[in-house]
């Protein structure tokens, strides 16, 4: 997967290999910033009205000063996939720093904010969206305002990588036994019919795939609970799924040692995929219902 | 305040002008590291041993692979004075972060962690800790391992600028009342001679200081008891007091609205600092009670 060579900037576009970054930045030092990724289908991006809303209520949240006023940074968005000619199915990852100046906790006076933005394939991940994956739990140690899209990302890498090394896809997080999200996707739990994911209070991320599958569920007559759920009820589920903008909607079939309803994708979790390719205007030769044989 | 020319990485000196780093660096976008800050005194280091064995708690604790056995990174560190030729009141500011690699919250293999360590003119804050300053109060916000000095400073940064903002020197942290740190230093209050503060649990930072402060106050025959207190006990405290590296001993007049005692630094807040001198090699002629006019 390589990155794409025009790279946007707080000012203009540089080529990859001339971006570099001092040693005072406080991305590096604070993890003072916010990102997003935002995920793109043949060259056109998917839910960029979410992302780029929730980019600046991050940047709000944090008093940070976005470099670019709104409608410019839809323009320059675009000129990203524009300037690289992309085409294919692809991300872009953009993030934004309080800026370059002297190591202080408090704000430094007259430094502007650091953005950069660049584009990178990603292939839909297609036998894992068909087959399902397994996950761990981990307890959710994250601060309380994960609201925020910051790049204090430390729990999560520590949580993603104790799935990684037990063969697992994800982490579900739980604070004392109540499920909030997972290391870097919401989680939702089906049982008779109804939908149930954590409310979007401070303490998760509101994915912007999320809200979608919130309009999903209304759009199909599905009953959609902001309601907590706690790890003892994944026995009573009758399907599970996460979802974000990398693995879009992801069966899970396994939580720890148990297995989720009859240990194959449910009914929901396959209508929610068909409804998010509809959605994001997927082509049906790309689809993976067309693509798998087994959905044949 | 400028940092010295010559700047340790994890394979050798660079000089400063030459250490950039990549867009793709795990402390830039995870916050992936894990840091120091020690203190200099004419040239000497202040509790190096502490700091370099919290350095490899920390580092073990994140799975960081230190790049410096700990026998090397000792002398590394004393090349580090001796090359730039400090001897003035300074600082060194270590980090290590997991290290460059393609963006992935989970490890990368093959990557080694990227260090650096410079140093910085630190004169002590002679006026400050004669004077006392004053602090606020802010909710708590961090996650649950603050014993792990790492690079996922966003909460303490916003609580660090909330003080600025009202002219205030710090802000003292507590969880639903209680009363764990500041942003960045441990918290103290004494009451009928006797010293409280928060247990070292992994919800706040282990202080180097604060480690010494337990000794100083064994030595003196003052009660130190790891018991943690409310944001209303302030009220019946005779002083408050805080401590980092930075900051050394310094004596808290007020916590928002409220004068702690008579508004005036504490009898044992003073002893302390005559410790704290004394232990950190501190000549008579750049004591806090020498310079003060007010000693007198």
């Amino acid at each position: 997967m390589t990155i794409y060579d025009h790279v946007l900037t707080e000012n203009d576009f540089v080529h990859q290999n001339n971006l570099r970054y001092p040693f005072e930045e406080r991305g590096l030092q604070f993890g003072d910033g916010i990102y997003e990724v935002i995920r793109v289908y043949g060259g056109k991006y998917y839910l960029i009205d979410e992302h780029v809303e929730r980019l600046y209520r991050s940047a709000e949240a944090v008093k940070i000063e976005v470099p670019y006023k709104k409608e410019e940074m839809y323009e320059r968005l675009n000129q990203l996939l524009q300037q690289n000619k992309v085409e294919s199915d692809a991300k872009v990852y953009l993030q934004i720093t309080r800026g370059s100046a002297p190591r202080d906790h408090a704000f430094p006076l007259d430094t502007d904010a650091n953005l950069y933005a660049y584009v990178k394939d990603l292939p839909r991940a297609i036998d894992k969206m068909w087959d399902g994956v397994e996950t761990i739990t981990q307890h959710d140690v994250r601060w309380d305002w994960c609201y925020i899209k910051s790049l204090n990302l430390l729990p999560n890498v520590l949580a993603k990588q104790a799935a990684t090394e037990e063969g697992c896809y994800e982490a579900v997080l739980h604070k004392d036994g109540e499920v909030t999200e997972c290391s870097s996707s919401n989680v939702y739990l089906v049982r008779n019919g109804k939908v149930y994911t954590h409310p979007a209070k401070k303490n998760i991320l509101h994915g912007c795939v999320r809200m979608r599958i919130e309009e999903f569920c209304r759009q199909e007559g599905i009953t959609f609970k902001e309601e907590s759920f706690r790890i003892e009820d994944f026995q009573y589920a009758n399907e599970v799924f996460l979802t974000s903008s990398t693995s879009e909607v992801m069966p899970i079939l396994k939580v720890d040692e148990l297995t989720i309803g009859n240990g194959e994708p449910g009914r929901i979790t396959r209508r929610l995929q068909e409804l998010y390719e509809e959605d994001a205007g997927i082509s049906e030769d790309q689809s993976l219902f067309k693509k798998n044989a087994k959905a044949q």
